[in-house]
């Protein structure tokens, strides 16, 4: 991947807060909002979600799901050329003492301080969002697809360092 | 609907210019960003796309599609209370000289004037995106499920006169 574009898919990944995640809703597919965070390690993302909304159900009966951000809108870009970039992932709900809920439990509460209390709440878990394919449109004519192991350079965590 | 969420719902629409698709992929949700204008008459909304991408092509061969419209990020609202519209419903590619086609290039080019080169290449073409279900959410404990005839209303054009 061009660096120029690496940089503003990492940029991208780190300053947005909320994506857009599809999920697979009695055959049809389903649009809903979601705060999320990044995996260390540069392994995916991280959401928590309470079991009474439509996309937690979805995803514990279908797993596949695709997740995309976009960069924000501004007067100077017409809105076909802003940076964006769609997952198609795997959504594993965490369940304690699973391996990774509690570094995944630290990078979603970092990023959402406010939401600590939610925690508390029976109805509420984690699911990590695990890449399978991330397809990145930085702007015009400027498209990439990339693995998981990109994906994790491009976040800067080398999976061989 | 309230006439406070109802306004929210109409100003959501009317001032957002891009909204994730979700389309069915080889039987996987797929999400990606297009922009949108609004149909005359509150029946809906259209989208210009090229048949050389992925979600033109998930629309053709399986119509039902997911919506959402987010309302921009802001430091004063929390990510989990921003105002956000789910639309089910049904992608239908207009065909010159199909009723409505002229209406609805005239709705999208006057909010995107800078499209119109993109109406003189082959492979693109408009899509009527017709909502089975909208479900708003104006902010933490404001949601509402609503009908088309609803939307129609919302947006102030009542079907009835």
């Amino acid at each position: 991947m061009a660096p120029e574009l690496a940089r503003s898919l990492r940029s991208l990944l780190e300053t947005q807060r909320i994506a857009s995640l599809g999920t697979l809703h009695q055959g049809e597919p389903h649009v809903s909002m979601v705060p999320f965070a990044l995996l260390p390690g540069g392994s995916g993302f991280v959401i928590h979600v309470s079991r009474l909304a439509a996309h937690t159900k979805d995803m514990l009966a279908s797993p596949q799901v695709s997740l995309l951000v976009i960069a924000p809108q501004s007067p100077d870009v017409p809105p076909q050329a802003l940076a964006r970039a769609t997952i198609q992932a795997d959504a594993i709900q965490y369940v304690e003492p699973m391996p990774g809920h509690a570094e995944a439990k630290q990078a979603y509460l970092s990023r959402f301080p406010q939401s600590s209390t939610m925690f508390e709440l029976s109805d509420f878990s984690l699911f990590a969002i695990r890449p399978r394919s991330i397809r990145f449109v930085g702007g015009f004519a400027q498209a990439k697809t990339i693995t998981p192991e990109g994906l994790a350079k491009v976040l800067g965590f080398d999976q061989g360092v």
